[in-house]
């Protein structure tokens, strides 16, 4: 190892214990959540003040949401679902509300769910008028005998649940819109070249959530990314690739270039690593991204959480969005990292 | 272990044991292929000297076609490519041309293709003017930026590389009509009770191959389940639950309960056990399917090849239709098995 890889290492290593240690390590069976909302080129540089707390309050407020639903003693999909379902109501992120464009200038939406105690889980895909596509992926884990129901027969089935849709002019943002024209203007043929590569910010939303009944579950929402092909589906409505939750090992939540992150199959192998190698969830998820995912050359990160509520979370970018709570259950939120953690 | 299962497991090893001795083992690099038409309550009653022919004469042709090529030094994609489209032309399973039908009354179709040697990966879901979704698979795997492309954007793409679509007509066929009639008579609402639980037979078709240059790759392709909701997608185009190819441990195609192979992420499990147990294919096979997912309840089966050519295959249902290539390149047809290899 080069000297400046050997500091990068020892840089990385110890931002995850700080923020493995705000979880609570050890101890009596516990509740514990965390949330991300993108990873992406998050400088402190291009942040006003205002913008900032924009992000860190909105953060604050969707783990919380969580969080509180845990202490109430409801499970970790409940919780999880709340938590997804305050930042798809957000234009700050590119999931329910915040959505970006695909190149057709419309909007589709990915989600899933699993839930670590049954491995049961749910996802839909290319919806274009579900307001929270976190609670359609629940019902279609629930009320469904399907795990992925894509585009119409999604919206189709969210309609037989009595599920109200929402019209196309609900995810219309002026930020987004001007994002698909930045864009296209990058990219003159947005059918050769889609702007998929080198995206700022991945702004997909997630959450894992241990309850006191000592489950877990992960959640992930997105729109995916600007100016995609129509019909394209990323990696975070599929199971082992975004998504991923057992009880044996770990949830995992992912945001990135999905089509590395369904390459590597990236949220199962952080699993695997755990369940066949023995190593613990934050030594597999900085495994899986900074020397698999890395190596593919793909970018993105992750939030995973093992059994007894540890918080890992890795990213091979600038900065990621993410949320878990203290001791105390008080918010704790951050959005940058050196070398990433 | 109760004697009974004593007895299924040496049974088992028995099978297993003359299947990959079939494909050739050890040696000087070599190449291999196998082949899948599905698995399910396969049973020698039920067949007609007629009926059987046709299988055999039908997945020899296939596993030949895919042989020849490799043999003239083309890629196993090329050769995986080759023998799915063989299959998917033939009425006799469920994938192409003998499709079955979602409870519309329509066809959805859905494929994926995996290159061990890159790990690039392309698949298609919910497409329903397609003739051979394995090629368009393909086609996203190299002319896309993404991965998984699902409906009306899947077909946009296809006509955009020039591909000729199909009218719905194509896909109709006296037996899969009369399979979904039979299916909604079981279920008198179709939307509560789809037929998914107890289909006789996964007819999905799926090969895996070993070129001269000692690359993998991995193929699937179905029409999905008789009366399935319009939308729903299955464990076929899901890279790491029905396909997955790492030159590095194994290629994989899988045939069953999709869902269950979903939730299990099946096809990259049985990669992650070589890769962090050290365990042979056969060994890795065996233990996804019949201890994980018939843990969850799920049935079917998979085929997968390690990097030496080694071929494993496992079910947990009463037959599953496979071939591979004996020493002198001949097809080997199999269909029935006792307690599945």
């Amino acid at each position: 190892m080069r000297t400046a890889q050997l500091r990068a290492f020892f840089l990385a290593a110890a931002a995850l214990s700080l923020w493995t240690a705000t979880a609570g390590q050890g101890g009596p069976p516990h509740v514990a959540i965390a949330i991300h909302g993108g990873a992406g080129t998050i400088l402190k540089a291009d942040m006003t003040p205002e913008k900032e707390a924009a992000y860190r309050s909105k953060l604050a407020e969707a783990v919380a949401k969580g969080y509180e639903l845990l202490k109430e003693g409801r499970s970790s999909v409940d919780a999880v679902e709340a938590s997804i379902e305050v930042l798809e109501d957000s234009p700050l992120f590119n999931a329910g509300k915040g959505a970006v464009f695909t190149s057709a200038g419309t909007n589709e939406l990915d989600a899933a769910v699993m839930d670590g105690a049954t491995l049961k889980a749910g996802a839909v895909a290319s919806v274009r008028h579900v307001k929270n596509p976190i609670s359609l992926a629940r019902l279609v884990m629930e009320k469904s005998p399907h795990v992925l129901l894509v585009g119409e027969g999604a919206e189709a089935f969210a309609k037989r649940c009595g599920m109200k849709l929402v019209s196309r002019s609900y995810f219309y943002t002026e930020h987004r819109w001007q994002q698909l024209q930045d864009a296209k203007k990058q990219a003159k043929d947005a059918e050769k070249q889609p702007a998929q590569h080198s995206p700022r910010v991945h702004g997909t939303v997630g959450c894992v959530a241990l309850d006191g009944a000592g489950h877990l579950a992960a959640g992930t929402s997105t729109g995916g990314l600007t100016n995609k092909w129509p019909g394209r589906v990323g990696d975070t409505p599929i199971i082992g690739a975004g998504t991923y939750a057992d009880d044996a090992t770990c949830a995992v939540s992912a945001t990135g270039q999905g089509e590395y992150f369904m390459r590597g199959v990236v949220a199962h192998d952080v699993s695997a690593l755990m369940a066949y190698k023995g190593l613990p969830v934050a030594q597999a998820a900085r495994s899986v991204i900074h020397d698999k995912l890395s190596k593919l050359g793909g970018t993105g990160g992750l939030i995973a959480m093992d059994a007894r509520g540890n918080v890992a979370v890795s990213f091979n970018t600038e900065g990621m969005f993410r949320a878990t709570t203290d001791g105390d259950g008080k918010p704790v939120v951050e959005m940058y990292g050196e070398n990433g953690p």
